[in-house]
């Protein structure tokens, strides 16, 4: 029989347009054990998730793990409303929206289930199991496909009205006619120019600008990946990519110092692999941009956790500080 | 004898140079009776305090009030550290610092005694007396002399590392060298062009740059509250000064929203006085400038704080906020 203080592990869920994956995870962010069950190929949504209980039950079995011990669900899925649990207008799953994901993995799983957004799940796997476990001020910043952030100050995660908090990927850099289009529609988002597409915009331009050598000029299509090999291996265009790269993410992380106080930035996501690649020129960006109240406190930080455990890691972390735990 | 109910009652303590005022605060926000207390001519900092309290007594005698119905003091002063509760580096105080200030308060009065900066208590204020009464997302802007803020997210005041957070009116809104000279050193701060001193820049720009005919012209010093003034009696260019005012803001509060999601903007302060002349710009920059997402769930408002009591109020609400009356 188990003690009460053994019901301390969380199932975490990715739910993506194929596969879903899934994980038992510890109160110190182990993985016991991980499986997966297909998203596609069942007669209804209902379906899905039923028969994701037998899979994770047959995972549990295997591992030994009862599965009394599971304290609640964590999850992830695209077009997650983090308030109401349901998913909304996500044309990459086989069912029609809405979805009440929380309430029947709640239903069919008998365990309390939350779900978050991607940069939320991050910063909070980040402050339970990562790079600032134990810090309560810190800004994460996700530079992906897009750019998205996560505010956590005084130890909580700015949600804010209707869960919209920390877009910061979408305030202005740039400002005038001459400010680049980003994909919301307006000119001179930070999105527009330290995503990855961002990065690539960053290289089209120098490459238009001269006809200086670069191995990028025979890059059928280009990419941030790319862009940061090529760099790597000594490409002089593609390093000042990323080292513009940093003197803009540096002046804005000035100005969000002033939202938070935070003590570190946290970086994440596919362009933050090459972090190597924009430190320096971030850091001393940032500190000739900072207001001199805020000198000499803020670190910035590449995310220790693993990319590809992120996702689970940030459900669990999720559930545990939502719930409680 | 009075029930335990009755003890809810906080004197909220306002330093300044020459004079200190009180005010004793019911929990709607009722100034039950207020009075004064000469900040200088005391032989030392414990006299100043100890002699206090006797002021304080005659009042509460007079009015009525039972000493034991006092529950907290919540303070403002000139440099006050609001974590350590200690005045650090007040030039306008007659005594060296650093001055232990709440600790003092506690050992004299016997209560729990707390002290915020003007615009963290004028953000309570507003939340726990104020226009946004209930409101768990708002964002506060004083424009006075500089541009404070304070940032209320999920029903918390942001306070940060070395509670240095809401620091928005030195984010940059303008880069580059063409941008606004501002106090703190930098160029473009929002403070360089809303505070009180922004706004007369603004008006020496526009008198400058043509012969455009105003009444402040013949204004021998300009200051914000003049401009107003000829604003209000029709003067164009004084009219076009708080246009342009609220263009700016409007910009500003478009990135603002990213931040925490805010339902509301609350403006505080001597410019604020001039909401009306700047509020319709404001609104349509803000709009023109907002990220889609955040569209139609924010208002704008003036502080329904009365001016000369604000400060009163604001440090009874910090009081009733941080010790959770």
């Amino acid at each position: 029989m188990n003690k009460p203080t053994d019901k301390n592990l969380t199932l975490s869920i990715d739910i993506g347009g194929t596969n879903t994956a899934f994980g038992i995870i510890d109160a110190e962010g182990n993985i016991l054990c991980r499986g997966s069950h297909p998203t596609t190929g069942h007669n209804s949504f209902n379906d899905y998730i039923k028969s994701m209980r037998s899979t994770v039950e047959a995972s549990l079995t295997e591992a030994g793990i009862d599965y009394d011990r599971l304290a609640a669900i964590g999850v992830g899925a695209p077009c997650l409303n983090c308030d109401t649990g349901v998913i909304e207008g996500a044309v990459n799953l086989p069912w029609p929206s809405p979805l009440p994901l929380t309430q029947s993995l709640t239903e069919t799983f008998s365990l309390p289930a939350v779900g978050d957004n991607d940069a939320n799940a991050a910063a909070l796997g980040e402050m339970c199991f990562g790079a600032v476990k134990g810090l309560d001020n810190f800004i994460m910043i996700t530079l992906g496909t897009g750019v998205g952030s996560a505010i956590i100050c005084d130890g909580h995660l700015l949600r804010g009205h209707r869960g919209l908090a920390g877009e910061l990927g979408h305030t202005l850099i740039r400002r005038g006619n001459d400010a680049r289009q980003c994909n919301c529609g307006r000119r001179g988002c930070l999105d527009a120019y330290v995503s990855a597409g961002g990065v690539v915009n960053t290289a089209r331009e120098l490459l238009a600008e001269s006809d200086r050598p670069s191995a990028l000029r025979s890059v059928e299509t280009l990419h941030a990946k790319a862009i940061a090999q090529a760099a790597e291996a000594g490409d002089e265009l593609a390093q000042e990519v990323f080292r513009l790269t940093g003197e803009i993410l540096g002046e804005a992380c000035a100005d969000f110092v002033a939202i938070s106080s935070p003590q570190a930035f946290v970086f994440f996501g596919g362009v933050a692999n090459a972090f190597h690649l924009f430190e320096q020129t971030l850091r001393s960006s940032f500190n000739r941009n900072l207001l001199w109240v805020y000198e000499g406190q803020t670190e910035f930080i590449k995310s220790t956790l693993p990319l590809a455990d992120s996702a689970l890691l940030g459900a669990a972390a999720s559930a545990r500080v939502r719930l409680g735990l």
